[in-house]
């Protein structure tokens, strides 16, 4: 069954799979036609195992670390949210991205939809 | 044109009107159709201006304040979405939940969609 506390868990493990670099602990989260659209509006959707297995291994590369800005909210269904502040370095220079992201879940405790918003104005790059 | 400036205007007009007790500075950032999900999965869907007028003037009661955990985000298209905490005191009852609410705009800057994420685990009722 899927419980607020799977779903919490699930987010901390998906913060956690970038700060100790390990792609798997990511990708293992999300069902096998999962959807992700990161950012919200920018029409780039990753859909499906093999794309999100591409798109995260990318990803914990650039990704130095995220930071929870505040407790994960679930919710009175099959959806958690989170705000954190993701910490890149990008062709050795350092970006800094206030995102939020809202992840629905199916029955059996894997994401299935991801949507991460942050626009232009959430992210900075920070003298080194 | 809608700009992610007017929109996270409006997320912190939504604050400040919480905060200055002001249910019509609320009321005024919905379009006449809007649609409010909170919490999200509680099947209590509030429509239309006269709902959303009914929702706010009863919210603002009970609110003592809302609180920014952290800095609203944009995206790359008609959202902006912002972590907070509601202070509220129920019938003498405090109460503190965490929330991650998402709104969806018009054209015009008006909010059409708003979407209240928290579970029974992010709420509280601290001791007085």
């Amino acid at each position: 069954m899927l419980t607020e506390q799977k779903m919490k868990a699930a987010l901390q493990q998906y913060l956690d799979g970038f700060n100790q670099q390990d792609a798997d602990a990511i990708i293992t989260l999300f069902a096998d036609n999962a959807r992700i659209e990161d950012p919200v509006g920018s029409e780039q959707i990753v859909q499906g195992k093999e794309a999100i297995t591409t798109f995260y291994k990318g990803a914990v590369k650039v990704v130095e670390r995220l930071e929870l800005d505040t407790p994960i909210r679930s919710s009175y269904s099959n959806y958690a949210a989170m705000a954190f502040t993701i910490h890149m370095v990008i062709d050795g220079q350092k970006r800094v991205t206030r995102a939020i992201d809202v992840m629905t879940f199916d029955n059996t405790g894997k994401i299935i939809d991801m949507k991460a918003y942050h626009g232009p104005s959430d992210s900075a790059q920070p003298q080194l």
